[in-house]
């Protein structure tokens, strides 16, 4: 981590505010730019947002962003009058500290829902965090732990992207293992640039990305009041907004940060034993078979039976069949792991130990499903559901 | 049991054909009309159906109906000419051992998928079972325990309607425990009645009724490829087809006896520990308040919560918001039990220990939503989501 090349322009804090109950554990995050940035934001597709996301789509895109507050324990997922009413509160706060305007500060919020927010604690926390406001992998790394919920651990990654025109420097945060739905859910995720982007651009290459990986992945399902990723790109590393070539090859760099992290939540899914990939081929548009893929991800029958090491073709079948996609029953054909289960239409003999075998010697899980003769592909990535998951889910309440 | 008034003209077996690997569980039945009866039947909406369905398909509505054979412990769940074969040969052993037609014979199929029918004990068990047939609630109590599969025990149902012309009698029984989804699921369910009905009339009426009955109800929300509800009406009681205000009352009557029998399959949801009522009031029309109540239904996070005893707004509120109808946010409101948490868009204060007793004392939750002033409303019962069901699901692979 101390070998990791972030981007310049950014300083990072992640402090302990006493919001989490956990004493020392850090839940809240300052991420402050030290010249105005381009903001671009995708938000949760949930028509009930929460107040935070509610503040954060007015505010962007934006050319003027300076600083980014995030925290963790209690999230911030009321829609009246008093959510809104502390997460502007809690964007003035850190706006305050870094001494500009209100509306440069951006807000993000995670946690327990069904609770306000302990905001004395968090204008405290504020103060402390820009007290400890520093440059480098250290406070970027007590940034990435400070947004954690139920998380094992950070999520982060950095890459050097080679535009023709010079290379520039990009990193990301993201945390969430659960509630994680196919149109984003609560999963919260920043990446930083020091490339120089217009507003609108970076709008659109973040919508393309996340598209791509955050929108191709869930946990169980359900889809966040809460759900951000933000794009700060502050130009810090010189020249000109990107275009063109160096543009495409600043949009490859971001699918690619974007997957990482993406991929990172469902293998960290609440209790899984399992990352499953299910890729789908052979669709009539890339839409279906992506409708085929999250039903196929989202069947608890499919996920129990991975939890199991079992290579049920027909619980896998039977979800493709009810994903409301037309389907040519005969030309169906499931593959798991490398090993045909189903070929045109019809189950086929398999070797049943070797199947078990590979599930059970490896972490990942690969689904493959022949749909037919069609142009259209996806891929989606979930975690299998296992007795800890409802254990986690059910048996908190005191 | 033994009290039961029955239909007139039926009888029935159930008998232990060596399918299921438990010694002298019953997992064939028969049930035969002494005369030709309507047979109408709704079957699963799952684009892969199962071979059985098929040829039940081809075969109603009919008004030439005789027999009905349903085998449990292994599905017939192909959907290749293996399964065809396979079922229309057991088709033709029930029709032969009654001495009928093949095409006067229906046939059901449940159990564990992905393996082949041993054909040999089904046939067998055809004959045995024919030896068996007898009218009376003993045979028809042998029938019920016939098409259970992981049920923890038979569901009946049996009633006098009081049409106006003369009352008819209806008996039901149904299976069913999990793959339980909204569009039919592994649910089998025969209904029969020495009423006699018209076949087009018979099929109206019994998808009217499975409509706001067994398309209500989900364990997981996987939708099964063999799931099929049979009515069959023999006319044994005497007189002419039902019409006016006598199909009226049968319908009334049809609509009971589905939701009596449907409402007993979640609450049997494997390893469910409440049965949960979803009940959503004021939305545009009857189709968005059933696609809410039945996203609502299907969260693992709405469900484990309920399986936690936690009133816990913020996961079924988020839930509403992803159903993918529109909604007017600020007209939000939620009651837990008659316990008001959630009202105008905003969360209100509320006894929470309270709320908390209600869910632990009581096996029945019921959650109701408003989403508005429209006049759309449904209702949907589902299981909650425990331990005992992941493990059930996923550990039964050797």
């Amino acid at each position: 981590m101390n070998g990791r090349m972030l981007p310049a322009g950014y300083q990072y804090a992640g402090i302990a505010s006493g919001v989490k109950s956990v004493e020392g554990a850090r839940d809240l995050a300052l991420i402050a730019s030290d010249r105005e940035a381009t903001v671009a934001g995708v938000f949760t597709q949930n028509l009930v947002a929460a107040a935070p996301v509610v503040v954060c789509r007015q505010r962007t895109p934006t050319q003027r962003g300076r600083v980014v507050v995030v925290n963790s324990g209690n999230a911030n997922a009321c829609t009246g009058e008093q959510g809104l009413t502390d997460a502007r509160a809690m964007a003035a706060a850190a706006a305050a500290v870094v001494g500009v305007d209100e509306d440069q500060s951006l807000v993000l919020s995670t946690g327990i829902i069904g609770r306000p927010l302990p905001m004395e604690k968090i204008l405290a926390g504020i103060q402390q965090a820009h007290s400890e406001l520093a440059a480098g992998a250290e406070a970027f790394e007590a940034a990435s732990h400070a947004i954690l919920t139920t998380d094992s651990g950070p999520k982060t990654m950095s890459a050097t992207v080679d535009c023709p025109a010079g290379a520039v420097q990009l990193a990301g945060m993201a945390k969430g293992a659960a509630m994680i739905g196919p149109n984003m859910a609560t999963m919260l995720a920043v990446f930083l640039t020091d490339a120089a982007l217009e507003k609108e651009v970076a709008q659109q290459v973040l919508k393309t990305a996340v598209d791509l990986s955050f929108n191709c992945i869930s946990v169980e399902g359900h889809t966040s009041t809460n759900d951000s990723v933000l794009l700060v790109a502050n130009g810090a590393g010189g020249g000109s907004p990107l275009e063109g070539e160096d543009l495409g090859a600043f949009q490859q760099g971001l699918n690619d940060a974007c997957l990482e992290l993406a991929k990172m939540i469902p293998d960290d899914g609440e209790g899984s034993t399992h990352l499953v990939q299910i890729e789908v081929l052979g669709a009539a548009d890339d839409a279906s078979a992506r409708r085929v893929a999250a039903t196929v991800a989202n069947s608890n029958l499919v996920k129990t039976g991975i939890t199991g090491c079992d290579p049920n073709w027909g619980r896998i079948i039977s979800a493709v069949g009810y994903a409301g996609v037309p389907l040519q029953t005969d030309s169906l054909g499931l593959e798991l792991n490398g090993i045909t289960l189903f070929k045109d239409g019809a189950p086929v003999s398999f070797d049943e130990q070797q199947a078990v075998e590979s599930m059970r010697q490896s972490r990942e899980v690969h689904v493959k499903l022949e749909l037919g003769d069609g142009p259209g592909r996806a891929c989606f990535w979930t975690s299998d559901l296992t007795v800890d998951y409802v254990t986690f889910n059910s048996d908190y309440h005191t």
